[in-house]
């Protein structure tokens, strides 16, 4: 492609709409502005969410698709699974010839198929929250696109923000969610019952962090098999006992405890 | 207490020596180590196990109980707990006026009572691996003793490996370790688990690292229950359909993924 900008013009032209202003759009957003990509608008349902996004990366925001912007270059889509699939047709309707992006894990490649002629998938591997910043820089960002010109566009985009642009095709990307739910939102339930545990004795939580810590850190050397420890691994069924009992006012969290515990011995097996 | 040392001795001058050659040992050892106190002698059953450790502290080794030093002012006993439970008449026998420590989580102070005069718990909550130095000045410490002169000695000790001393009775460190179990063990286990997910798609576990990091430190500022994300809180139950479908041959993960969504769910009721 011909490059007409001069050498200070910014690498990434193109012009964005976020469509969605959730934890990832907003983690998005924050990382285009910050690298002085051009977003025209925000889109959501919600008036709260659009303008809380739309004042931090000063550009108006709508809470009606008819209002969405009709000259961006390309529409990023990250909105809840369920509404987004439903409001595929009304999306793409905005500007067909755009290029159409979802940042979903387990929404396939194909859902824009037939529905308009650009189109691929942007799918940072990360958990966000609105008012913390995560170091997008750090985070893998998986990609997908409908055709070599389609994924050019996106790897370009991709590494304005971060250093790490990856390929995955729709499985892959489907089994990247699924293992994300593991490794951070029931990793992250593990904490919760801990929580628990500990306030019936009137423990506060940050006791645990330094072993939290040590436990993430751990698995950055070794392999996550290798790195078991506890009384599972060790069969120290005196123990497990004892914690089965201290748990009987929990009985999903006892259940949880077996459940989990056989898994560790059977994977040493 | 009068000082009759100068001012160039070491604050804790008493000597201890290790039954027990395992990870926590090791660890406790190479901090006592460092810390400028006199280990006189390393016991453990495997030649292997106590000759590694010893080798580690520059002190001599034995694999009997009988051949054990007599001399030391303190016995810290680091043993697997049903091993330790049986032992505790031969161990206390070596030498019934010192003092005798355990450091196990879920062994109560009053496994010595009858057995000796002086005893206590030394319990650093923090998961330690042979072959890996983790800082133990930010583990915290927790300590029990049978009478405050104990108590105080084993402060004065505690202070000299870490920041962080703490008192907690039985019941309560029996929660702390129930707690880390939840926190570490079976957090890692989460890890073991998105890692099988990944090794059938042929992607590497390191590229959850980002995510994992990030889902520690959550909860350095955030309480676990604010701190939870993924399909299962938000109840989107069309992804959490297509992550059982993804678990279809591992039946296992299959069940505690709805075990685990479901606590998610009713955790934020």
């Amino acid at each position: 492609m011909e490059n007409k900008k001069g050498p200070d013009a910014p690498l990434f032209s193109l012009s964005v709409v976020l469509i969605g202003a959730g934890n990832l759009a907003t983690a998005l957003g924050e990382a285009l502005f910050g690298a002085g990509i051009s977003v025209l608008q925000v889109y959501s349902r919600t008036q709260e969410s659009a303008e809380l996004l739309a004042k931090r990366l000063r550009v108006p925001c709508v809470t009606r698709l008819e209002e969405v912007n009709k000259q961006a270059d390309i529409y990023m889509v990250s909105l809840k699974d369920d509404a987004f699939v439903n409001l595929v047709p009304e999306i793409t309707a905005i500007r067909p010839e755009a290029l159409f992006v979802h940042t979903a894990g387990s929404i396939p490649i194909d859902i824009w198929e037939g529905h308009c002629r650009n189109y691929g998938v942007f799918y940072p591997l990360q958990t966000f929250r609105k008012r913390r910043e995560v170091d997008i820089r750090t985070t893998p960002e998986y990609i997908e696109a409908d055709r070599p010109e389609t994924y050019a566009v996106l790897e370009r985009l991709g590494k304005e923000l971060s250093g790490k642009v990856r390929r995955a095709d729709s499985a892959q990307r489907a089994a990247l969610h699924l293992a994300a739910v593991f490794a951070c939102n029931f990793t992250n339930y593990m904490y919760v019952a801990a929580d628990r545990i500990l306030g019936e004795h009137h423990l506060p939580f940050e006791v645990l962090l330094p072993l939290i810590e040590e436990t993430a850190r751990k698995v950055t050397y070794l392999d996550p098999v290798e790195a078991q420890t506890g009384p599972a691994v060790r069969q120290d069924t005196g123990i497990m006992d004892k914690h089965l009992r201290l748990l009987k006012n929990h009985p999903d969290l006892q259940e949880l405890y077996q459940l989990i515990s056989q898994g560790i011995y059977t994977s040493k097996l």
